[in-house]
């Protein structure tokens, strides 16, 4: 018998070690409308003007434990981005390419004289049927569900609009929703005003679900930030692994000021906008140390991986003084140069992630789709549609490691805006590709090239497409050929009914 | 090495089953403002007029499936019933006697000229400190969900008010919440006006997190009913046992109609007003339908406990027809009699409950404290206050067993109207005892007293204080004796300064 006993014991502790789940915990800390440059932490090789007038010592804390991503890409605006990253599919092939109105059936695109109004997929995300205007795929947190994971929302979601699916977070995976909805902004950070829900005068864009703090003082980002902390506290007591997507509504407008922050920008002589706009930045930043000083306390740091990323380029209209605000970057959010398109990123992966590591791979937010699960262990989903994100596991690992010769497609038939500037700004009507260190714009409206070398020249200000034309021609094949890859839409023409031809149509 | 074999796969069948969590899942079917006669299910000895006007099949099947009991009762409004419900203390002890505002610090009572402004515990229920106007208590939720539940709470909360921990169900210890927040009733029960939520017009009372059913035609009830069918599945893939606090808006005020049922209650002659009120009647019964139909299909059926119940009587003061919406109860909402706080109550528990059976013990809202706890096999629970309530467990196995001897304590030191016929009615500023057939009422105003003998009266028309006056004064001792071990509150008269006595004080 003294055998069997010792089998006894020995499945026992076997048993008991099965018990906890030791899959990573997962964070995505994505903020909202922030640029590359908003933030103390160099992501060019050199520290820039604005990284001195921002203060993130959270973002410089994680940058110093992790990996920085210095050619990261997003879309131009917000929904198209959060689309692709819960998909894995780009912004060309989701249809979903610009931002979605809380209104069904609403198209946001500003009325044109030369194209007719896009029929996109302006309700966003569905999960569950293909109907019209929405894109149909399998939002990554649904998958994380299915396994066992802890899914939480805190945040903007932003997936689509009121009357669909697209509307709740719970449709997309998620067990947790705290202030995931159709609006794309804060109605207001200040609890004195409800965050927008006063009687009578709220509007789509109220952030729902933070009753309990209204009036308290507190700002929309710590009450996010709390909330977050809250809901993790659950999985961690029940060794679950969790996804928490931390969607901060900051730093998109309006722009108000962080009490807890604002005058030290004021002292430093700052524009009061801009002020303003600096302690949105660091009270995001304060968010992102709450969130790792926590996991550190509840000892499940070291098996948490965090990434860290913006959906858009940072708003550079906000004043007068546009094409600074990403400086040395041109343009902004709504842009496919690289000031719209290019995003601060880093990933914190205690033991898989040398410390201040750096990789300059061209990376871009689908790529979350197939890292997310990578790390999670979900290697074969069954997901519906056909993804074109790339997992990032491997290079985590060796910093040096480089994606060549990816195709990074931007993608932009929409008008977002009525600008006078909209060629200077890239604004409207574009695509690009990023391929290597070349950077190829496609202007829709006047079916002309733009050509920069960014290995060189990182403001865009140099445009080679003249001197290149053999360049731009192979450039020009590979963008319109990943364009229609992808089944994306090109505007069409009132005058002629056609549509605008693919890039590499016009040759 | 044979025999260790044997102990090896003996053992793996062992750590299969252990995986599969057996304890029962429980759903606490809670209607809003419904009365014990607003269904076809016949709480009397007979069936009454009330019971032929309403189509109620759903709760007919759960009767018929499982025990009816003719005495349950909660306190005359919703707040404290909802609080009792979730601590087990008694409304008199948690000192939250009236519906809490959604907002902070506002005292719904209405002015006195007999009593100053009673100081209740206005802002409601707060499980994480002692602080002014709120009771300290350890919901049951946060047991379950510490020993492993999935706990999900959709519809009305009404736990307290907005800028306090009551405004958010995830401070009660739910996972999931859906649409539960500061807020007793729904701003509207359309989908077309957004549940109230229209830019511009909403109200605290407008309904959060259903922006998916905006403009979908789906009416509220329906779109709670499906949004806990979706959060149900999660649990039910994983075999974790859930708790749903599945707390229908209906059928509060403001009634309208619900449109998949008024048409046969405008046909078979009805008022519009109570056509309307029956149609809500009849959305919250197909939800209960839904709910029974979908633990059918995903076979957890046999393993779900469903307790069906009510917060407070029936409002009865919607048209001029008073003291006949809860016939033959006398009064309604807000009230001591009977039509105020006599709840409709059915539970069905699979196997351990005999079906088509009926229990005749004196039961409380705070009972389900206890009960819900013992189901999910929590025995000590560490909780921080001191609980009223006994689980009924032990009567759930035997119909015939009757709870002798319980005090039933009803307590209203407040005002929530302004009532010409508040004598008549038993509202402001009553408590009451139900002692097996006793009941005894204690008017603080007057401080005068009614008895009936419900044995034989129940529409407490006969009152016997006159002739029964030993009866009267041995009542009014165990009353006072149980108000004061609760630490009740009395109201304070302006003229004296002092507190209305205790009911066994004045003799």
């Amino acid at each position: 018998m003294k055998k069997n006993w010792l089998v006894f014991f020995m499945f026992l502790s076997v048993v008991a070690n099965a018990q906890k789940d030791l899959r990573p915990n997962i964070i995505v800390f994505l903020v909202d409308d922030m640029g590359v440059m908003d933030n103390s932490v160099p992501f060019c090789d050199s520290i820039m003007p604005l990284n001195k007038r921002f203060h993130t010592p959270n973002m410089e804390q994680m940058a110093r434990e992790g990996m920085k991503f210095v050619n990261a890409y997003a879309q131009p605006v917000c929904t198209p981005s959060r689309v692709s990253m819960l998909t894995g599919m780009n912004a060309a092939r989701t249809r979903v390419t610009s931002w979605t109105s809380p209104v069904k059936d609403d198209n946001t695109d500003v009325a044109d004289s030369q194209f007719a109004p896009l029929d996109w997929n302006l309700n966003g995300l569905n999960p569950y049927e293909s109907v019209p205007n929405m894109v149909n795929a399998t939002p990554f947190p649904q998958l994380l569900k299915q396994a066992g994971y802890y899914t939480i929302h805190v945040g903007k979601a932003h997936w689509g609009s009121m009357g669909t699916p697209a509307a709740s977070p719970y449709n997309m995976g998620f067990m947790v929703n705290i202030s995931g909805h159709s609006g794309g902004h804060p109605q207001s950070y200040l609890s004195e005003q409800r965050y927008g829900n006063m009687p009578g005068k709220s509007q789509p864009q109220a952030v729902p679900d933070l009753e309990e703090y209204y009036d308290t003082g507190i700002f929309l980002t710590e009450a996010l930030t709390r909330e977050a902390i809250r809901a993790m506290e659950t999985p961690i007591a029940r060794n679950e692994p969790f996804y928490l997507n931390m969607a901060h509504y900051a730093v998109h407008l309006p722009i108000m000021a962080d009490p807890r922050f604002v005058q030290k920008y004021y002292n430093a002589g700052l524009d009061s906008l801009e002020a303003q706009y600096a302690s949105l930045i660091e009270g995001m930043d304060k968010s992102l140390g709450d969130i790792m000083k926590f996991l550190k306390e509840k000892k499940v740091e070291n098996n948490t991986v965090i990434i860290f990323m913006s959906d858009n380029g940072g708003f550079d209209r906000r004043d007068k003084n546009i094409n600074t605000h990403n400086a040395p970057f041109r343009s902004g959010k709504g842009s496919v140069y690289e000031g719209g398109i290019r995003e601060p990123m880093i990933v914190k992966w205690p033991g898989m992630i040398a410390s201040a590591s750096i990789n300059r791979s061209n990376v871009i937010i689908e790529d979350l789709f197939p890292t997310v699960l990578s790390i999670a262990g979900i290697t074969r989903p069954k997901i519906i549609q056909k993804t074109d994100g790339v997992s990032l596991v491997p290079i985590f690992k060796n910093p040096q490691a480089i994606l060549k010769d990816r195709l990074l497609i931007f993608h932009y038939p929409n008008k977002s805006a009525s600008l006078k500037e909209e060629e200077l700004l890239g604004i409207n009507y574009y695509s690009a590709l990023r391929y290597n260190n070349w950077k190829l714009l496609y202007r829709m409206r006047t079916q002309q090239f733009e050509l920069y070398d960014l290995g060189k020249d990182i403001r865009e200000v140099n445009n080679l497409a003249a001197s290149h034309k053999t360049e731009v021609r192979r450039l020009a094949v590979l963008l319109g050929k990943a364009l229609k890859d992808r089944n994306a839409q090109m505007p069409v023409s009132k005058a002629t009914g056609k549509p605008v031809p693919f890039p590499d149509e016009i040759f």
